[in-house]
């Protein structure tokens, strides 16, 4: 079979696999993509229920690349690792980094034999709080480290979304994190709450008006106090009846206010002011990063980056510290 | 027609009208409820759609009382008189009383010419900070108020509910109130996010444990740094995925997170300390208020009382305020 692939140039199939899409990855032995695909066959989509499903999905993806290269191996990380995933690849504890990841790895084997290396998800146990977990950041952050030793020995990194993470990153293990969620809220209030009612569908169409609203919100939640959120997510309502705010403005407004009130919380956590040294990177989808730059910047804080698609970067260090490929930098002297 | 009623003692028709229900009272001059009814006919939810709805949900409830008291003053409060109403009573502002409400009354006039006049709601409107909102929470305060002189010179109506209430009342206005959505937050948060898939359907059958997941919520809500909220809801998935507490408890646990936030803030805008000789009323339905006087209690606030239905007594003062039935203590002397 033609790939157009360089075949020498094979050395890692990597699979990103969420809740809602599987990513998968050919990848060079110098950590660079060689190929790239994807599907909605996430872990609560797949085409066939339970293990099968897993199994039917992944060779959908990467039948044609395991049949031109079947002695690839193949790591995977994400929530295929979860208890409603392939195999449960249970939690590790903090500090933890991809060593502490590939040393609980679990195996999915698939009926033709091919073994699956499966990345647990991170644990955070503070004493005297909740526990936190993460799957699949853990992997991101991995990949954002991966070539930068000066963020590894400090930094801060944010990964905003449905459940936002932000993680406390020293001597290249994470240390700590807090999960927020702001995407959850935002898109429940939206969809589900009284607010929605005064919300059109779309967007704003003045970019001006629709970025000065988002900032008051994040102005507003600067402002509060400890208890205010449900009070100022209430007013979202009110400035809608009261003709204050205009209606397509209203989502801006509670995006700013949501995501506000999780970075005032974020660096209070991080022990993080805005003159600190310590690397601020934010980690994820474009669009969604630059509304947390925006927020940032109102507040004084400067990212150090932005960084989206870390993940096939960080499943190669996986696989390199589970020994399935050399790491980068020792193979060039084999 | 017999009603069973002394008709030289009735002298008021009063109609609580909200979103889902409507509820009518047949009240005497001492302000005492002769006659009490209810149906689902909210203005959500009118037999048909428009005026008409309006005025066969009234004929419904109401219309043997007019049958044998035709010449009867009818009074209303609540949603009836909102954007969405029956009429309009556009929003009166603070500080309001019922004088002021029924200075800006609106009349609905049934088709048989029976006018029903509604009250208004109130706007807060203080500087630098977005509006607010009540309809139907000010009739119940004017019923709370009626005979307690020294409540009407200075005290802090908590009302909970769906989007709960803290009013500061002072020389027996309403001065100022926010809103927290805490009730509808808990409900969207059960029915339609990630936690409600770790919640059991029904409560916890261990009444001492449930109270203890809610104690234990309100104090995590109490040692909250600003922000913290979003946070500490992801918490409530993280404490059940990992059996640090049991499944039936984590909606306690979620009850008392809100609540906690609530009062946390609620007791800060009303400037109010533990030892504060101001006292805090509770208003409405039992079951929560319980709730919110046992979180008080674990912040060391202790509620001068509890009331349930105080609307009949308000919409009397709001129909003697109008100059529909005389003052009570007037009438004695008339």
């Amino acid at each position: 079979m033609d790939t157009g692939i360089d075949p020498e140039r094979a050395a890692l199939i990597a699979l990103d696999w969420g809740t809602s899409s599987l990513r998968g990855f050919l990848m060079g032995r110098d950590g660079l993509v060689l190929a790239e695909r994807a599907t909605a066959h996430g872990i609560q989509n797949l085409p066939v229920p339970g293990v099968a499903g897993f199994e039917q999905a992944f060779a959908e993806l990467c039948g044609d690349w395991l049949a031109a290269w079947p002695d690839l191996p193949v790591v995977a990380g994400g929530m295929v690792g979860s208890a409603q995933g392939w195999v449960e690849a249970p939690y590790v504890s903090c500090p933890a980094d991809t060593r502490t990841l590939a040393s609980r790895a679990a195996v999915a084997t698939t009926a033709a034999g091919v073994r699956v290396v499966i990345a647990p998800g991170v644990l955070h146990d503070p004493a005297g709080a909740a526990p936190d977990v993460m799957r699949g950041e853990e992997i991101q952050i991995a990949g954002a480290l991966a070539d930068r030793p000066d963020w590894a020995r400090a930094a801060c990194m944010v990964l905003p979304g449905t459940h936002s993470k932000w993680v406390r990153v020293a001597d290249g293990r994470i240390t700590g994190f807090d999960t927020y969620m702001t995407g959850e809220m935002f898109a429940l209030l939206c969809r589900h709450s009284i607010l929605g009612r005064l919300m059109p569908d779309g967007g704003a169409a003045d970019a001006a008006a629709a970025d000065a609203a988002f900032a008051e919100g994040v102005r507003t939640a600067r402002a509060s106090l400890p208890g205010d959120l449900t009070h100022q997510i209430f007013a979202v309502r009110t400035l809608g009846l009261t003709r204050r705010m205009a209606p397509e403005l209203l989502k801006d407004y509670l995006s700013g206010l949501l995501i506000g009130h999780e970075l005032t919380s974020g660096l209070a956590r991080a022990g993080r002011s805005p003159d600190d040294g310590t690397p601020l990177l934010l980690i994820g989808d474009g669009a969604l990063c630059r509304r947390y730059v925006r927020a940032l910047e109102l507040v004084g804080v400067h990212p150090a980056a932005r960084l989206e698609n870390t993940a096939p970067r960080g499943l190669h260090r996986f696989a390199a510290a589970a020994g399935l490929i050399a790491p980068i930098g020792e193979h060039h002297h084999a």
